[in-house]
């Protein structure tokens, strides 16, 4: 592509908007331009970027016997009734009236629409397996976007649903689109892991995520130090590195002593002299499900060092959110007392209690009365927990649960997703299929998603520097970026339209810089547009017969002869592209 | 692909809603299969010939300079107040409130965003020509969709817009894309016409259609002799191929006569003996805008044998959509006398009278009496035409309007619009640049669409016979069905598969029927899914080491030796691309 006749235009101030790396380089490269909200026009550039990830997406998928699709983005309510996500999905299903007064939403997901799809073919156990997959611009309202495509609410995305007669098979396809996804990510040639996963709302009960590494994601990850084990912090079983046991032998008597306006575990600790992991929190939470009137308050205890998982405790209590904290009145309904003097001795409704607890003796508790603890607590004597369990969130330098050695923490930015559903929406939207005894059996399903204009973005935050961004070779826009330095000068304009037409006969995409700029100024776009090579072709340069190699990544340079720089080029993209 | 490892599934009966035999193929195929009224799913088969015809789009898009970006389909209001459409789209363009209550759209097309894209970057004529085009879902609102992806709500184009500096160079553009539309529409090899269009209310004063001929088009094509001369029947100059001319040489004095009950020319005709040719017909109309209060009646009058194009008189009027009758009590406020009895003689309105009439003589027009006519009228005398001009509809037999020869009628399926806009959107927008003398100059503008998915369908229109869908192989899903007819007996699997690889190798591209299924299916199945060749497979041609070769359209079968298979269908397939 010529710069002169494409429409490529970057951009010097950073927008006020965009707080991180990747989201102020798209925009000052000219990738993305923001139309609304958490809504953007992809320039000529970042649109082949995520055609190519897209193209990794189909290879990798069709290989597996995927078959592609494309399903409608306007998606009439009576499917989502079906599902009952019609009102589950809230708000960020954007929802609307056709001119007839009939209601439609726009796809936020695909599980209604496919299902509906694959019902209407599929009659016996031999219509199965399938596996259908999209890659189609998804709409969800987001209250707050952010993070340029990180966060948008309209984006590109790719989904799978599969289809299976049993659970065996269902897992079967699970673990396929796992191994896809693996390859997929790979291909990037990016660092990515994969970690177990809370399934959130959308059903089922095993899922599992991909996350682009990136020091500014979203996402706490951890991970063993042998790399086999890996968990979001959301799901991943804390353990303590060395069992925590209090150092007490004998159990004391209660004491109760008055820690008036004391609010805080670190009120605490600082007050008592001992340390917030000999100390316990007593927390209070909803168990009743969103939009209930049930009261359902539970007690949570864990230690003062830790952090309560709520997603650890919604998977306990059964919960398809997780459970809200109670307020001070209702912490007052069931304590008698208020948020800071509260404790389990003497409560009536369910205790939780983390598994840290357990190696305690002695400890110090809110007395259930304004203004006083007591100490010398001891579970099982003092109060008898309904449930010992996993609640703490775990964290670096915990056990690894699944080998030797303890957890690392990483951050990363989630772009894909597995998840086993089981029957949930099969159930719910009849998909029935006769098995081999003749009898209607409700399908088993799978639903795999990939955030495609969200990995463009994840790939950049991961890989750039502070001149720009550093693209990996099998998603950068053009391999090659030709600054043409004399853009008058009849030598250089004669080599760079020669290396041009070369570099993209043998296969290497190339980028040619022919305006007419200073030196300088190409140079910086060359930098901030990020294409993994660049060739400066100058007069000064030609003398010699020689242009310029410039390694984006390492910024390493090198003379090449003229004649020399296709294979040299074309090698350096054939090993990239091997990797 | 395997039949077994994807998702094909053909269906039997022609459902209700489709009328026509491209969407009744395409359902039956499970090319499509609705999700609501005009909203669709597309099946694996049609995917591949959507992207096939979208690649031959990008490619002939590509060559001319052409920049390939993507825009937002949900649109913020604020642009479409820019350039007044947010009212003036009407209910077509569909619109809702987001969670924070502003006002979206779903694009029906993409002018502002677009506009708003480029003038943020475009300083100077030196960042023009720019030709941007995307290929992207739209969606909009009809009242009534049919036909299948002939009129549907969602659906896929591919829309262009060329930004220039002034009107010679926007001309360019626009020829440039007429040659761009021309290549395409030739890939594809079926029979299409491009024809002069009227511009609607999308701006601009040139524009020309593409169509796809087929008998059920809603479109009428007048298309000369010699071909060099096409136009829409809705702006094709209509001239008589001999000019008719009363008989008589003096003018008569009026007689007025009774016609008691004569509502129609016909009845007339019947009545006088008289030819419709030789009767004036009187018509009236409304010159104001929709919307306005105004009543602004006019008088229209035609040869009885003829009918009045709403176009042309649109554009004499100088309206943006076409004026609409008047009710009978308006035509009583402008005549006292009630329609099937009017005439022009004594009206005090403006009265355009079309060409035709001009060789009349002592012709019959309505007393503006109830139930009475006069005869021997004749303009210039009895009344003063305000303007006679060309208002008729032309038809097949009219006189060729640009050359020798006459003209012949065609239908057509309207596939592709160019447009010059002008500046239009420009000046609406405040989309300028500065000129060579700094002076802020608005943008000269084109816009160019391509109905991508309706393309694919109405090429089944032209292209199909009882059995089903004729592909021609530019855009076929798979250059070839194999149908393995003994999928249990070894020899003819393993001959099945080694073709099935051999010629994907080859770069054939290869749908294999490997159902257990009867002969009679996998044929039906084959015919009506209309792949250019089949291969049948089976154990009885191979006891003489040979297959069979099917070309759908022909028909014709030819027996291939097995090792001869690959080169024979190469051939064919490569032939084909050439055309």
């Amino acid at each position: 592509m010529r710069w002169t006749k494409s429409h490529i235009h970057t951009i010097k101030e950073v927008p006020a908007d965009a707080e991180i790396p990747s989201h102020q380089l798209m925009v000052r490269g000219g990738y993305i331009k923001k139309v609304a909200q958490g809504i953007f026009t992809y320039g000529a550039l970042a649109l082949r970027s995520l055609k190519k990830f897209e193209e990794i997406v189909r290879e990798e998928l069709d290989k597996r016997d995927c078959t592609e699709i494309l399903m409608p983005m306007v998606q009439p309510r009576e499917l989502w009734d079906e599902s009952h996500r019609w009102t589950d999905m809230g708000k960020g299903l954007l929802k609307f009236k056709n001119r007839l007064d009939q209601d439609f939403c726009l796809g936020a997901t695909h599980e209604e629409v496919v299902t509906d799809y694959v019902r209407r073919d599929v009659k016996s156990y031999r219509d199965l397996p399938v596996n259908l997959y999209q890659i189609q611009t998804k709409y969800r309202d987001e209250v707050r976007p952010r993070f340029g495509l990180l966060r948008g609410r309209e984006f590109i995305m790719k989904d799978a649903y599969s289809f299976d007669v049993d659970t065996a098979h269902a897992h079967k396809s699970y673990a396929l689109m796992f191994e896809a996804y693996t390859a997929i990510f790979k291909r990037l040639g990016v660092k990515f892991a994969s970690v177990k996963a809370d399934s959130g709302n959308i059903g089922g009960n095993m899922s599992e995520e991909f996350h682009i590494l990136a020091d500014s994601g979203e996402d706490g990850l951890l991970v063993s130090e042998d790399g086999k084990f890996a968990a979001n912090v959301e799901v991943c079983p804390a353990i303590d590195a060395t069992p925590h046991v209090s150092a007490d032998k004998e159990l004391k008597p209660i004491e109760k002593f008055a820690t008036p306006g004391l609010k805080t575990i670190e009120d605490l600790a600082k007050m008592t002299g001992v340390e917030p992991r000999n100390l316990v929190k007593t927390l209070f939470f909803s168990a009743a499900e969103e939009g209930s009137k049930e009261f359902k308050p539970v007690c949570v205890l864990v230690r003062g060092s830790d952090e309560l998982n709520p997603i650890k405790l919604k998977t306990l209590l059964g919960m398809s959110n997780p459970p809200v904290m109670l307020n001070d009145q209702e912490v007052n309904k069931v304590t008698n007392s208020w948020p800071g003097s509260c404790g389990p001795v003497g409560l009536t409704i369910p205790i939780y209690m983390d598994n840290g607890v357990q190696g305690l003796k002695n400890y110090i508790v809110g007395a259930n009365e304004k203004g006083f603890h007591i100490r010398n607590v001891n579970h099982d004597r003092d109060y008898k927990p309904t449930k010992i369990a996993d609640l703490r969130m775990a964290r670096e330098g915990d056990k690894n649960p699944a080998g030797p050695g303890l957890l690392k923490a990483f951050r990363g930015i989630e772009v894909g997703h597995i998840f086993y559903l089981g029957t949930k929406y099969s159930k719910a939207m009849n998909a029935n299929y006769l098995n081999e005894k003749g009898e209607s059996t409700p399908i088993e399903m799978g639903c795999y998603g990939i955030g495609v204009s969200r990995t463009v973005q994840a790939v950049i935050e991961q890989c750039n520097d502070k001149d720009g961004i550093i693209w990996p070779t099998a998603i950068a826009p053009f391999h090659v970026h030709i600054c043409l330095l004399d853009p008058e000068a009849a030598d250089a304009v004669q080599v760079a339209n020669k290396l041009y037409e070369d570099l993209q006969s043998s296969g290497v995409e190339v980028l040619l810089d022919d305006r007419n700029e200073r030196p300088g100024v190409k140079f910086k776009d060359a930098d901030l547009l990020g294409m993994p090579y660049r060739l400066v072709v100058g007069s000064r340069g030609l003398q010699t017969g020689e242009v310029e190699l410039v390694v984006r990544r390492s910024k390493e340079t090198a003379k090449v002869k003229v004649d020399a720089v296709v294979e040299r080029v074309k090698g350096l993209v054939t090993q990239d592209k091997k990797v």
